[in-house]
């Protein structure tokens, strides 16, 4: 018999296929089929985000160097050549008979290109380099943020052709949106909700709890808590969680931002090792930027990696089937050797 | 510039990509790498779902045959062997630590298997073909909810890999969940305010207004309404909604019944021509079944063919991004020819 999951931050119901579960094993990316991107060159002609191409992209809005101001350069942020959303319009809505509302497509969206080096996946970064991107992440949020027209900020990882992006360079994105979405407003209801019923902050519940029952935990560390979530939507979905209520990735302290890059290195590479290199979608989850300082949500890191494809059903239904069980996709992950 | 569009229906934004839209030529499949599925065999000998193999599947819990009893079937509804809800169990929820709620998984999975020949695709099929697959809906929908423990009944279809499913032979499936899950109890509250403060079916007036505006309709039927909503969430995104305000696809009548074969036939038809026998899921949205006489909601298909990948600002933000304009690409569609 399968099993009906809520999440406790969504109130979405998962099916568990448990009888018809795959290994974790199974879902490792072939080995013949699938050339790890460490295997790709280290640097390419044709890339815009490799050494030497820096003017195939828009002028950068923040660079890291090795050195003094003309050095070497570790880490450009530019703009998205193809935003989806530009600084140019205004907030203001219309509505057409009363029905269809629409604005300007105003707000920001930017690149991190997070190393010159072709095929430095983030998983095989050392610790400071893997910093050096929270960094700027923790930098372009503030920066962004001052624009009064800005409500959330989005900053995401698609990984792979199946993740959404054809470039193999390494890289992340941010987006600065004029609206916050019902898909953020319903989490931090259901957080608000929770808090004025139980006087608790739910994601810390949910951490202290993951850690007290163990079997979902991949690693636990003095200031991030990584498991998978009991209602995990798919496979090997992991989570990345402070230990302190901090709703907002704003307030992220610079002792944690220094702890969490061996976290997410840690777990990355697990999933390198693990799977074999599969394409994921990784998001910065967040509040809207006039929500940060609320006391009953938690922003984290949600890794999804790309296993298995959404069909009629979870469009039909906002049901998630999930043919893995997160105990046994945790216990693979902790088994994973990793320095 | 961008447009932000609001989805009537959900209250969720999309990002309508104008400057970069592509054209909606450039989403058809290639001719050469896309095999269209009409050129694969009319019978597989390894197929579960052809003629003579039946034994293949679970004995049928409907059959059509073109006769007497005993004569060949035309189409068959089998409980799905590999299903993701069954029988038995009980929906009694428990729940740990005052977050993780769960339950048995408990409800129906069945198949729809639509024809015999192997290469049927439905969009090929006459309109009396059509019309009992239809048909099967309705008697299984019925048969399904006397289950009082069924809470609401899905019905989609997934058509190729990148939709969800491996199996070529033409199929739908039916999925009767113990749960009313919050992705449709959202559209409802949506619809329901919308009535409480217009005393309006949001539905109705939408429907009325894209048939006024005209721009997106794909066609205009005495039944029902074919058009790309105004904040279509991805590419070719087409619904087909009643003329009439009916909650549930419970209580579509017989006339609707056999009037939607062929609109579904000639708006699925239109895509296969168009795109090149693109890979979809199509849904039946409705009501969950306590709410089958609902004034504010109405029933409707929704196809999505899978034309873009969903990525981490999606599924980050909710925000969905659209590089085609519907206005584009429901002419392109409205253009095709089909008899």
């Amino acid at each position: 018999m399968s099993e009906l999951r809520q999440d406790p931050a969504t109130k979405d119901w998962v099916i568990i296929a448990t009888e018809r579960a795959r290994r974790p094993n199974d879902f490792a990316e072939d080995e013949l089929a699938h050339r790890p991107r460490a295997m790709l060159p280290e640097h390419l002609d044709a890339c815009p985000f490799c050494r030497g191409n820096e003017n195939q992209t828009p002028p950068a809005v923040l660079t890291y160097t090795d050195g003094p101001e003309g050095s070497a350069w570790l880490l450009r942020v530019v703009p998205n050549k193809f935003a989806a959303l530009t600084l140019q319009g205004s907030t203001t809505r219309s509505i057409e008979g009363g029905l269809f509302r629409r604005m300007d497509g105003v707000g920001r969206h930017e690149v991190v290109i997070e190393t010159p080096i072709h095929n430095r996946m983030i998983a095989l970064m050392n610790n400071h380099e893997i910093e050096l991107t929270l960094q700027a992440y923790y930098e372009r949020y503030h920066a962004l943020k001052a624009d009064p027209r800005v409500k959330l900020i989005i900053i995401f990882k698609n990984h792979g052709l199946s993740a959404g992006t054809s470039l193999e360079h390494p890289h992340s994105q941010i987006v600065a949106t004029p609206i916050a979405p019902n898909h953020v407003r319903n989490r931090l209801e259901v957080a608000m909700r929770h808090y004025d019923d139980t006087g608790e902050c739910m994601y810390r519940s949910m951490v202290d709890a993951e850690l007290r029952i163990g079997d979902r935990v991949v690693e636990d560390t003095p200031f991030f808590a990584v498991f998978q979530p009991f209602a995990s939507r798919s496979p090997f979905e992991t989570w990345i969680v402070p230990k302190r209520t901090c709703a907002s990735f704003a307030n992220i302290s610079k002792e944690e931002l220094t702890a969490l890059a061996p976290v997410l290195r840690r777990t990355l590479l697990r999933l390198y090792v693990g799977l074999n290199d599969p394409d994921y979608n990784l998001m910065i989850n967040t509040t809207p930027v006039d929500d940060e300082a609320k006391p009953y949500y938690m922003w984290h890191i949600q890794i999804i990696p790309r296993l298995t494809t959404v069909a009629g059903f979870e469009m039909g239904s906002g049901i998630y089937i999930n043919t893995a069980l997160p105990e046994q996709t945790a216990q693979f992950l902790r088994d994973v050797e990793v320095g």
